[in-house]
């Protein structure tokens, strides 16, 4: 396997990669995790929701203000210019929880994975955090890339490999 | 069900609790979560790490860093002055992946259930941003609460409810 | 006039306040302002917010996760464990426009006065970003301290003095 | 009206308008603010200022420090890369109070005027910080938009429409 | 030598130590660095700072704010409620260049020796950022604790070891 | 000497030089800094390092860091879109103490000296937080420019003045 990671130096100490190089074009990436969670806790968020849409509209507001900080999260990310974040939050009955999905969009000379990943993983905290007082077992998992496009690495779309 | 959502206030707005009058106790939260991947990336990192420890090191330090930004992040978290943060990642071949664990402390008016789980939730997106480039099917999944202690609302484990 | 600015030494330049032989009590702060605009503006949040909510709660999210920012924000302000902070935006048809209140609350050495300031001031800010593009316009207008309790300068009610 | 609110998506939900589509331009924009006070508050600041300038020169760099961190407190700005940011604040007796005007400039996607508004916001809050113990009762107002050029929307004036 | 490095784990991974068993005193910490610059230099800054005294007071301030930020900086520090944060810069033509002076205090379970070293580092490249138009070769040096008291450690004075 | 502060304005006010009108290029500026400490202190850091690497991978990873705050601290600095940040840490018995260089790129308008500067200067006090616990008396000491390239000022290497 001749992939590197190439984060790492050539003494293996993190590095940012040095981006200067790359062509600016523009790059989206949409990423998706889901939270888990008892039916009843479902309900409730969902009927606050039906009335006044405060757990779902916190979180994503959450999720977009944390993709503009996913540079100061993650050690090695570049800062970007952001042109675009979105993330859209659906109720669905049958995992029981919620699906959280997140899209972040540039034109740079970097990705946009981080930013929608961190976008879609801070949405998932801010539910857990507005839910736990009546459930504390909820769980965020698949928190995955679905697909990005735009870069020299190609597109991606996740389980085409 | 008699259990409400705390973050809300009387019409569904979404608000801050008022922690005033909760007793300064000592209080620990201990998450956990999975970065899932093909048994080559988790040989590349481990082998990395064998030699500088550097994808370890720097996930585990953006967690510990990511704690102390927990109120900024999640809209309605208190700010807090943890007593203690750690975060520690073990490879598991049987997954394969990582394991990360994240443990907050304080002593004060409220719990750090969020705080080990943005921990955990930074150190897991870290180590996809530092591995992406030989793997972006990566997947974050199982970010949970293991185990809390102090607070009125009592002690939490994990699978006993 | 015998007061003296605390925040300037005694050659003038700014300094914080030494807080730590202040006593630790519960202080808590109101703060209001109100964003001025157009009867149309007015409806056009008012029926985004019958439906969805969300300029209101995108506002009421920003001066709250605002209000932790204080510290950072304003020179010489002290960090402060904040108990609780609350941010009201109403519709008042008369002026036409939003007023918004917010309070902060706070068990410790130092008042809260600019964190309800701060959140008032943001939430407003947010308000006119939202809306802006149906009017640039808008004005945000008196932001003032309503009244704050706790802390040895007493007990202040706007209109009192 | 044809107007919409940009940042609400169709179904009203708050989003980050897509500026990957708009000319980068020079922007401009120009925001005031009025911090108004009892004469005697005035002139402590001024004479302070007079001999150290150091309540002024305070709130100018609180307001140049804000405006860079303009998208981390409106939820849904974007990063922007500011070429310029200046605050002036000069005394009017006749009001009597502080008038603060702030410019921010960018060659960007979109509009400054949330940058401009934030450095005059945060330059009154300042302000307002390090006078409260002489006067409590300051009152920060008619803080809006003056000037912007640049961008599709036009150019504004206040007092154009 | 019995020392050890307290933020290094059993097995040498870097971890915030736990301060929850510590007591809370109030701690008091001294932090001293210089700026050496050419002559003329030091002229510019100080007539500079005679009529306007920008120079100097824009550093004292970032000193000051920039203590406050020492947790986000350094990745094992503690979040601390800091009673106060002063920084004083004076011109000493013997070195020649500037003598800046960081005090930091907190009631609480760690040292602010990391606050004062903070402060005063940001207010010297502060010192930098705006005279190096006219002078590239400016050094720091000397940034050292000069003394600290409080907290089980005991006091500290440099020289006296 | 025609040099002018160019961070003041005409009447000596603090204000964000206008960099709308510069050339965007590749500048790239590298600094350096030394941590000196006793001959111990430096065995037990590099011992430490030896086995896990800790210390000087957690100061590489807080100066990578802190360069993408830059703007953040230091009042009047540019946000810029950093394409490269790297830290170096290395032993010199001969100090006896460690020696830190740090570099900063960007394609844009203005230049990344304070970038690499606040990168060397806060490893240098990740160094001094680590191992504070053996070495109270560590120093940190000649930091400053080493090299700038790209930019209208022209090309600058520290002794060729």
């Amino acid at each position: 396997m001749m992939s590197t990671l190439t984060h790492l130096g050539s003494n293996g100490e993190a590095n940012m990669v040095d981006v200067g190089s790359k062509a600016e074009t523009e790059r989206t990436a949409i990423a998706e995790g889901l939270v888990l969670m008892r039916p009843e806790t479902l309900s409730i968020i969902m009927e606050g929701n039906a009335k006044k849409g405060d757990v779902i509209a916190t979180a994503r507001i959450a999720g977009i203000m944390a993709a503009k900080k996913t540079h100061e999260l993650i050690p090695l990310c570049h800062p970007l210019l952001l042109n675009k974040v979105s993330v859209e939050i659906e109720a669905d009955p049958a995992l029981p929880g919620l699906r959280v999905t997140g899209l972040a969009r540039v034109s740079g000379k970097t990705g946009v994975e981080m930013e929608a990943l961190t976008a879609v993983s801070v949405a998932c905290l801010t539910v857990y955090d507005m839910a736990k007082a009546v459930d504390r077992s909820m769980t965020i998992t698949s928190v995955r890339l679905v697909e990005k496009s735009g870069g020299k690495s190609g597109d991606f779309r996740a389980g085409d490999q």
